[in-house]
């Protein structure tokens, strides 16, 4: 069965048609505008038609950035759109005319259950996927499940709290793994690094034309790419708190994989090996255990339109 | 069906037959010797020689203190009993004659099980279990299933890192939450009280005739209910702990109930309502979700051998 | 001896004589230019001009909110006014015409010095003072004598690390105390308990209009004079950290005295008391020593005028 | 003038006529029973008595490892001698027979002035001096003087808290700097490691044979003197712990020179070259003030007695 996947945005949405094997037979973009819910929901009627007039489609999965009902009909709440308790599958059907089930899910489920089902994880039954991007999104797949928890609420990993009395979060706690391990982490600590250590940073704030607030997530890597050593530290540092506080998911939950996805991956074994060894490091009963691989995601940023469509399958 | 649970413990085994509403029917014990294996395998054929004779077995659950093989049918290791890959299930189905099926489980997923089929969980699909004694362990329920984790060493909550930096524990690494949260931390701290905070200690150090090493959790409680200032902040900084921790967990999983257990759940509410504040403080997204509730096991020592025995059952 | 203490601030100086009871006789102030060093010079000749009209002065003392030089001449780097290496006793002295010593001295060591003199530590050989306003500056007094340090850097309290891997500094590092330990950490903590905690966090935002951002340090004092247990708390937590860090400056001087001073000490015992249980339940060797005393400042805003007159004629 | 010093131990002490420029003319030294304060002044008579036949001496300095009385006349507590509120320059004096000065001083105090005046410090005048030993003690020199504190007190420089809720320590507080930067802390970092990377202890262990008990500081030494990571590593952190507590002393005291003495002292640049990053990359208000050198004692362990006679003819 062929499904649609809609991966909603804050001013577009992406659709695709996709097919068993997580191949997008067919896609297309909208523009949207985040304060008008009702927009977006003829946005994606709109989508679907285009869609649905060459294939044949036996479901709709929307993934959006907020959280989802258990029921995945409604969004509850979305930082970033004009949703709340929004029954958006009911108000998309009323306006699709056919009779398909649409069911909703959390964006970053939706992009971590493509990685599980088609991408890097498609050998594993148990896997942890960490979105690194501005912030510090996942997904948790158990006993090949995917985990929402009962209010739908799981896989909020970015606001585990890995320092007692640590970096504020935007959330209104101290010491959430977002504020570690993610893109905004890394420049807030090179920025940080040009005042406290601007000989080391001297390169650094070369490619940035002297200016430390135009110091970018790109920009570090590119550095460390390059060979500057403060950069390769600075992503190092973020790989430590990837590997450091995945150990503690796999004390509870043992995963044999740990999925590194989002733009901060673009930086690849500068990241991936200080995140692999400081995770060997803080396993509990190391040598009495097989230990998870951390990989790359495999797949791009059409996660989340196929995500979003195999679970509608479900 | 009715199936035979057995808790092995280092020196003694208990085992019952179990019906399924979780109700024990029969009981019996017997001693065993833990350096030597092979002696708890007879023994284990003792119990169930006995218990069978005036019962019809369907199933055979151990409850043992290790890492269980994925397959449930081996101990990979165990810190205090003489397992070392140990196929604990055939080397006992040998002894038996009967053709039963045996399965192992972890002690504390066994527990943790009981409490969510017949406990304080019975109505819940998410569930955390935290048995905190000497130290802290633990089972995971998601979805209505035992999480065991890739490789059966899933809910080794007691080794989340919550405080780099933080104290040593046995495992070798720093800061783990069982050196927080477990009746070790609570004696700890408050033989370190004793040293550093000598007037406010007078009196638990009067019920330990002066000695601070004769402090122990059950007298802390017992001061505490006495309404000693410094054992009622003692158990305080323990629930904080607890709750604090539950929170991390909770944006993973976002459980509905979280069961606290272990001899430290005596203190009942004095420990109860500072790891629920807490927890409701830490929680991430508070205000937009429901909160799980903080409850106490409902089940004794029993928990052990119900919950083998239902697992074995499935 | 009479002499002139000279407060320069980033937008007006305020001047005064001084007599050796540490008495201001006479007062004036003068707006000036932050980004015009020169105009400060000029606005200081000004004042000294008008000051010793009707007074004998014989020496000048300069505070500033900046590094010092050890020779007290110069002003090595300011955060707010123009002064990079700046000469400024030479540069005052070719406008005043008379051949008067003028010094330079930090403008937290100033105010702290008169507190020593004339203030609340008028009896005591050993002090710490900490202000406490939007930052958290200091002066430490050690056998009667001012610690001025190798190179004049001496007591930045507020940098001090209270906690590894803890909230972002302006310097570039983190965990610096003043993060946790000024009026700027009370705003970002009733700000974020604004959004994590909105059931407790009401009436604060009552008094604010409902805008979370108009949440001040005053605010939060007045809240909490008022009753209201949130900001009672805050206030709380801000004295913990003042006593705690506090106590680790005891491990190194053992001083008789800490003064809290700036506008934070306005909230008065809400704050002193947490203060003082915290700094005794972390101070070492606790028991086996005298405990120093942790008092308000009792001189105002004129303790920069006072203190840079004595230290002038020292 | 010569003066005599007397380094008071548990079970021996050592004794020499120090000249005024820090040289030892002739020593002595004789066993004591540290349950018994009268042997120990008898002790100190007799080695008095021996040194004084052949040398004119105008005073006694006498270095205790315990806390010492303002007046220096007096033990007030001593850790691991019978001393408590102890007169013991009265009680000396009355067994000399001569009317010569004698003065206490805490025995850290007293090598670190040695240090000061004779040492590595010699060319400074405001210093830090910490002795890493099996604990972290120290002494602090500011513009000259030697800083006893209010009461004594001053340089429990292993008792500021270096992370909140860390390491627990013997003084019953957690976090101590003496439980991450010490020999202590050394051994128990190694011993760790061979629990929790066995793979990498593997080097230390066979240094061990095999026994991770066996694991001390001088082996952890010699294993990273011969290659060894782990132990390069675990004498790296060690000096990061020295270099980062040393900048938050800078942070209040501006030193120009900090000095590392005791045991762990041997293994060098292995621990020196991450102590100076260390404090270069947390120093405050960096680039903007010149930089405490870090450099190792230079006296051995006749510092005490050099120290103490110096204080004495002070």
């Amino acid at each position: 069965m062929h499904a649609i996947g809609v991966d909603i945005g804050g001013t577009k949405i992406a659709a695709g048609v996709v097919d068993e094997e997580g191949r997008i037979l067919a896609q297309t973009r909208v523009s949207t505008e985040p304060d008008d819910a009702s927009s977006i929901d003829r946005a994606i009627a709109e989508v679907y038609a285009v869609l649905s007039r060459d294939h044949e489609v036996g479901a709709v999965g929307l993934a959006a950035a907020g959280f989802v009902s258990p029921d995945r009909t409604s969004v509850l709440f979305a930082p970033n759109i004009a949703w709340r308790d929004y029954p958006i599958a009911r108000r998309v059907g009323a306006l699709l005319g056919d009779d398909v089930p649409i069911v909703v899910e959390n964006d970053a489920n939706a992009a971590g259950w493509a990685e599980f089902r088609f991408g890097v994880g498609r050998e594993a039954t148990d896997m942890l996927m960490l979105t690194v991007g501005t912030g510090l999104g996942g997904a948790v797949v158990v006993g090949n499940e995917l985990v929402r928890g009962r209010w739908g609420m799981a896989a909020e990993v970015g606001h585990m709290r890995v320092v007692p009395s640590g970096h504020y979060c935007g959330c209104g706690h101290e010491g959430c793994w977002e504020q570690y391990a993610s893109g905004s982490a890394l420049v807030r600590d090179a920025r940080a690094a040009a005042i406290s250590r601007p000989r080391e940073a001297a390169y650094l704030l070369d490619l940035a034309e002297g200016v430390a607030e135009a110091i970018t997530g790109p920009l570090v890597t590119l550095a460390a790419q390059s060979g500057d050593a403060l950069s390769i530290e600075l992503l190092a540092d973020l790989g430590r708190w990837i590997g450091e506080g995945s150990a503690s998911v796999a004390a509870l939950l043992d995963p044999e994989l740990i999925v590194v996805g989002g733009g901060v991956g673009a930086a690849g074994d500068l990241l991936l090996k200080p995140a692999r060894e400081a995770y060997a490091e803080a396993l509990p009963a190391r040598g009495h255990r097989p230990e998870a691989r951390i990989e790359l995601a495999a797949l791009g940023n059409e996660a989340g339109i196929v995500g979003a469509a195999d679970l509608a399958r479900l």
